[in-house]
């Protein structure tokens, strides 16, 4: 017997990788029912408010999975400079493996639907604001003087970098974005 | 009389509007249409190859129009540092005027349509394109002894920015990514 919680999670996970590929407009409702391989009844059963209120929280999941990678990622750095670059190269080579399809998880819904839904782009500037907390954290815990500033410029330069080489199907970008991050924490963190 | 040229022209000036602002799965045809105040069978007329093809032309028009804005712009600024920080300054003016709705006008394009169309894709592709080159060009006149690099730079943590302010309601991630150019833009170009 399937329990209630494994087709909601199961509805939610194909959700999230929809919306990240394709953003919110260009996942129909047919696509995320037969995605999650559950009757068409049963998304308005687990998720009352329809497709805006899956997507909302597809994207909290999305957001938290990342910071838990992110996380995993830079604490096993011997310092700031290389914990950001690993960082970027983990995204770089997840764009690439999906033939420059996956990139930010939260970008492509954020421009395309937070606009039209306060639920969904609270749950989009929740998820910026979750990286922001934990590249702030971690760029404090490393000695960073102004770590509030640093980690915008950090998140705002990777945003940008995965956009443009998800764009040009290049991770160039990315890599440009790492050297000039490298070099910028090196000053800010002797 | 209104000639053919003035109709297309209206057409696509609408449809720039409506993908910078939704990107291109939420604007449906209808709306492509009553926007640009034709019937609707001109549409196909001016554009045989759909709604593919206006976004394409679209998403030109409007690569072209902001690098004509910015080339502008930092034309008159006394340096580097001072001409990206205005640059960066009218990009917040605009997300904030209209709500935090128009920011970059190619992103939510690039992100929700690029990776199913080649047309569109590379409609974007060639604006950034045409972003880096004048950012490029304008970093070697100004004496950057690495401009391309700090070109993708600068392009990287300006979009990356928006899209943070832009979910954000809040131009402060500009204003961050601003200051911090700044500050290596004096570094680079002393």
């Amino acid at each position: 017997m399937v329990r209630r919680t494994d087709t909601r999670q199961r509805m939610l996970d194909s959700a999230a990788e929809l919306f990240h590929q394709q953003g919110y407009h260009a996942t129909g409702l047919n696509q995320l029912v037969a995605a999650g391989g559950a009757p068409k009844g049963s998304l308005y059963f687990h998720f009352p408010g329809g497709k805006e209120q899956l997507a909302a929280e597809a994207i909290r999941q999305s957001g938290e999975r990342l910071a838990e990678l992110l996380g995993a990622i830079v604490a096993n750095a011997p310092d700031a400079a290389t914990g950001i670059e690993n960082a970027i190269e983990a995204l770089a080579v997840s764009l690439r493996e999906s033939d420059f399809r996956r990139g930010c998880p939260l970008a492509t819904v954020a421009l395309d639907a937070a606009a039209e839904s306060d639920m969904i782009r609270e749950a989009c500037a929740d998820g910026y604001r979750s990286w922001h907390t934990l590249i702030e954290a971690y760029l404090t815990r490393c000695g960073a003087t102004q770590p509030a500033a640093l980690a915008t410029v950090v998140l705002a330069s990777i945003e940008g970098g995965l956009l443009l080489a998800r764009t040009m199907r290049d991770t160039a970008p990315l890599r440009a974005v790492a050297t000039h991050l490298r070099a910028a924490l090196e000053k800010e963190i002797p």
